[in-house]
């Protein structure tokens, strides 16, 4: 089986429309459910669509599961992937190996049978489906029949025995955090995380502490600290100090400076997921520390110019979804907490939704 | 001579307008031509308005000088700065000392006279207009007479008396690039810069030949080679070699790599003007290699994205306007290449347009 253009470790063979796009550009992508030489073929079991692609399609479908598996089926129909042209923005599968091409055999560890989770968007995954059978209104998770290619280039994570799937998906999701606090912070800096009782923040908090060791300081900010997550961190050590601010009230976070960061931070991860906390970031961090903004709602400009506005010499990082090593330093980290293991487990471990009429998708 | 509020190294005893807010986020400021004891008052000879700024406003007034003027008298008499609503940027200005603040007299070397080129946006500076008297429309130079404010957070440079002003100007306004290409290019690098050809381009290959030597390699790449300032770059030896393609074209971009960058760059400079060029950044940097994004049309979530969809693991840095010593890096870069020199000065150094009928502004 073969398609007309040379195979691409990006992909772009799959590209039907326009020609001479990469994947994720591309309006139209051909999912034909073959593995060519370069490519991985999975049977899908579930789609975790993107938050705020999700949000969107509930909303223009009345929150209906079966409007919204109809949706769901005529945008791949039509794309050929799950591709929401008004976020820009997709998600992630979980299913089985089925077949991998005789080109990669050598270099991908993947045996027919294997079950893994995709850690490319699945707005450059070419999709079939053949049936939605349940969606979970509340976490955007699809239970589908139906299969997805990885190309050469794709990411993909092995599902392990030991933690639930819903939860290994909620700590992929944002695997990238904590692999990059291991890699910016040393042992004794000061580290201040923005957003830190969400799901990304409180990964980079319990990384954080690892890395800073004892003579290190670890400082949560976050609009409440009674919410389940700060409490967690409060609780275990894994922050020395919890500020109550919201991260776009600039005046708000510098009034909090002085007694809890008199010296500021070497390092300023931002797990935020609100517009307009750049600024803030920017001036917790210590002249020539670093700020990484994990936030996909970071404003390259607000950043570039906000550091430029205040005279701030600060290394600026984009939060890179991927690390080398990102899955398992995240799913170890869980490991290595109990506390933060079974808080996840709590509240990313959910029950299925119930199955949708089968006649009605 | 006091204001209502606490005075505030970044300025915000001078914001009318929201109560609460920093001076780049207000929508008024107060531009009372004194400096409190935190400031520096400053003559104005010249504002510099930001390009996407000054090209707004000259199509709303229908390239009429006069009208331009007019215009930016209104606007700074609403919000007491230079700050275009519909752009969202500003500019610099140039001019000469008029008074430091006593607490301030420790810590500046600034005397009354000296002059000096603010390097802090003009959507933050207090400005107060007595008279527009020119307006170069191809350029966005309004001269002028009137004062503005830097806070003690403001950075400014002193002018130079080597290099002309219009030349200073152009360079100080990219300052950023080279200053941080010498930070983050070691001696044997591999280098590629993305619109190599144009200000902050030719700045960046001229810093990078500079800290490569002769071991390392830079790759100019633009849409032709035959463009003045690519001319330059290579009968100057300042790169290796000059790929012609459109950084937009990401397969284009990649057909150029085998011959030219066959083990890829460890350092990429995005130096280019349009947006849709992140993934062709990411695509030419080595894995654990850096890209630096100096490009203001850099979409954040293009680049945190596009990444993790091609499974690169780079480093991405937010090209930060400030450096510490950066404009005296940029300045100096000038001065020991006397052929890049001579090229900003023909290029830069225009002559001043004529006065405006005095009457009408």
């Amino acid at each position: 089986m073969k398609t007309a253009l040379p195979l691409c470790r990006l992909g772009t063979h799959r590209v039907l429309a326009p020609a001479g796009s990469l994947p994720q550009a591309a309006w139209k992508l051909d999912a034909t459910p073959v593995a060519y030489e370069n490519e991985i073929l999975c049977d899908v079991e579930a789609l975790n669509i993107d938050s705020a692609s999700f949000r969107q399609i509930a909303a223009a479908n009345d929150a209906d599961p079966t409007r919204v598996a109809a949706h769901i089926r005529e945008l791949v129909a039509e794309r050929g992937k799950v591709h929401n042209a008004v976020t820009g923005s997709g998600g992630m599968f979980i299913g089985s190996v089925r077949a991998v091409g005789a080109a990669l055999r050598a270099t991908h560890v993947l045996d027919a049978g294997d079950r893994i989770a995709s850690l490319v968007s699945l707005t450059l995954t070419p999709l079939h489906i053949d049936a939605i059978e349940r969606i979970d209104m509340t976490t955007g998770r699809v239970w589908m029949r139906g299969t997805a290619v990885l190309f050469a280039s794709g990411l993909y994570a092995k599902l392990p025995d030991d933690i639930p799937d819903d939860v290994t998906l909620a700590v992929l999701d944002v695997a990238g955090a904590p692999a990059q606090v291991r890699r910016l912070v040393r042992p004794g800096h000061t580290v201040a995380v923005l957003g830190a009782d969400g799901k990304s923040g409180m990964l980079a908090c319990v990384a954080a502490r690892d890395r800073t060791g004892p003579m290190g300081r670890v400082v949560g900010i976050a609009p409440d600290r009674n919410t389940a997550g700060a409490r967690l961190l409060l609780e275990n050590g894994y922050v020395d100090a919890f500020v109550e601010a919201d991260a776009r009230d600039t005046l708000a976070i510098l009034a909090a400076v002085p007694e809890t960061l008199p010296l500021l931070a070497d390092v300023t991860i931002n797990c935020v997921n609100v517009a307009g906390t750049e600024l803030s970031s920017i001036l917790l961090t210590r002249d020539d520390g670093t700020v990484y903004f994990f936030s996909m709602s970071t404003s390259f400009t607000a950043a570039a110019l906000g550091a430029e506005g205040v005279g701030k010499d600060v290394t600026m990082i984009v939060g890179n979804g991927y690390a080398r090593g990102h899955a398992a330093v995240a799913l170890q980290t869980l490991r290595d907490h109990p506390a933060l293991r079974t808080y996840f487990i709590e509240r990313y471990g959910a029950d299925p939704a119930p199955p949708l009429a089968p006649h009605r998708v």
